[in-house]
């Protein structure tokens, strides 16, 4: 298991430098501003007390598995969630035995937009005015303060893409997924354990999508049911509160709140890949154009091979690993003529 | 390394039971015909004495390297070549000290039709008509005797689809490659090392299309050069004379001739197969339709995925070879929506 590094003085030469590695790292003792200090149950019911519903996710287990849907989607107003939402913290503490069915729910909110089917991209100066101003961005980051409506083709800053709050009961831990854009992980409230695996892990993760199917990651069978898995190369860090942790695009990433959490996530986009975003994205997990349309012409390509009797049909297949693993060499494919 | 069976006695059903394990195997003792007693070059000098030329490999190395052209084609009168390429044996035989630039030029011949680019298909009756009755085929086979003539849709015989003449210096070693079609190599003079990998090796094969560039079996340092190459499941036969192997499509197969060598590799088509056959393949090693096409929309998609930066690119390179591995474990393509 791989360690990350935790830095404090950053710079932005230093942050830069950071980023480019294309590694995740723990900034320590920055400062994000004043929701730092205040968030917690009792100010963000004070704050946010204008009835609103929110939808939230709601289960039995607290590992969230988003391929099988072992949760609900509700909406509840948003004193209540967080009332419940923190209430299950002290009953998961009494529990702890895998008996999660007599538990109370597990709660979690990954807020999003106005819009009802989730197709707004998470913006917190905008859906949660009274409380946004508390977050502050160190100058490291580079933040374009004009956000996402900076219309200077010529700046050269970050422009945050979503402000996304996520707010979990203690022990709630998220599926293992990539997103396509870099960002950061504020952990405001509570501690949190964040598991993370290189891009080149794909083929180990058995993934649906974006997606892991192995949903506990601290499961004793987990290489006798998942034998890939042990070739993983795992990233593991504790976030203390106040710790924002830098995840770059494409790593997987799975969390789990040790404690009741509160945190804010800023993803942005990198410029030079400007053109192959997918303009249709809101949450920054919908794959690169070119990479979607990869997996789609692969497909289509499985669907033709299927014609094939198995034994042709697995040739062809063991073929075009070979050939990309060649491709990962940097061995371009050639094809001879005879 | 497994052994391959020999099998005596074959019975028709025998036979077919055998074809369908998909393995290959090794036919002793049974009737091919009076090649097997008459064929040696006096004998096929004396009976192609019609001054035709016929195009030959030749090369200062008996490894014969396709991808990287170590050999040249040449025309030769026939009796001529059938004297150089015997006489190289001795001389062979003197050095055997890998200095092969100071040994006598190693010959091989691949009979093809008698169109001069090979764009015939190769056929002993019609090409070789003096020597054709020498050779007759064992019942048990089921070859059915129009050939490929026949007419008869409901013949649920095996066609020939071609019939090919291979004759070759001492030491001479084939690049190991796949065909298309299952075919019965006869070897009639001279014992053969032929060594066999099973289709799913083809992803630690090194393979330029159809071929492997690993050149040397042999060599020392096979593992440090091509580290996949230990994967393989490695088979390995010494035919000798009179011996027919069973080669079943899409097995990898190099041949090292460990003495002069004469034989005889007939080619068939599987019917059930017919609508995927590229119908420009004279020699039965041009790819499945479905599978050419795969191959090629890989090539397509490799290149728009090259547009990305490398760090994205591999990671679709990745997720591929996933989707891959998990067609092959039955787990069909699913890409949930989010």
């Amino acid at each position: 298991m791989s360690t990350i590094q935790i830095v404090t003085n950053l710079t932005k030469e230093k942050f830069n430098d950071l980023v480019g590695k294309d590694l995740p790292f723990v900034i320590r003792s920055a400062n994000f501003g004043r929701c730092l200090e205040f968030w917690n149950v009792e100010y963000l019911q004070t704050k946010i007390a204008d009835g609103r519903k929110v939808p939230i996710h709601v289960g039995k287990n607290p590992l969230l598995d988003f391929t099988n849907k072992n949760f609900q989607y509700k909406f509840e107003e948003f004193g209540t969630f967080l009332q419940k939402c923190f209430a299950a913290q002290s009953s998961n503490e009494l529990v702890n035995k895998n008996d999660y069915d007599d538990c109370s729910n597990y709660y979690y909110l990954r807020s999003i937009g106005d819009d009802k089917r989730g197709r707004e991209i998470a913006n917190l100066k905008k859906h949660y005015p009274s409380i946004a101003d508390d977050v502050s961005y160190p100058e490291f980051i580079g933040f374009c303060m004009n956000d996402s409506n900076c219309s200077d083709v010529e700046c050269d800053k970050r422009h945050i893409f979503s402000t996304v709050l996520r707010i979990s009961s203690s022990s709630v831990t998220i599926w293992t997924h990539y997103d396509v854009l870099d960002n950061i992980l504020l952990q405001i409230r509570g501690r949190k354990r964040v598991i993370l695996f290189p891009p080149n892990d794909a083929e180990f993760l058995y993934l649906k999508g974006d997606k892991s199917e192995i949903i506990d990651l601290d499961a004793d069978d987990i290489e006798k049911r998942f034998p890939l898995y042990r070739n993983c190369s795992k990233f593991e860090v504790i976030l203390e509160e106040r710790d924002a942790l830098f995840i770059p695009a494409m790593w997987f990433h799975n969390t789990k709140a040790l404690e009741f959490s509160i945190g804010i996530n800023m993803f942005w986009k990198d410029f030079s890949l400007n053109k192959f975003y997918d303009l249709t994205d809101v949450y920054g997990n919908k794959d690169l154009i070119p990479g979607k349309n990869s997996l789609n012409s692969l497909k289509r390509i499985l669907t033709d091979l299927n014609r094939l009797p198995k034994k042709y049909r697995n040739f062809y297949v063991h073929l075009m690993i070979s050939v990309l693993r060649r491709e990962l060499q940097g061995d371009s494919f050639m094809r001879n003529c005879q």
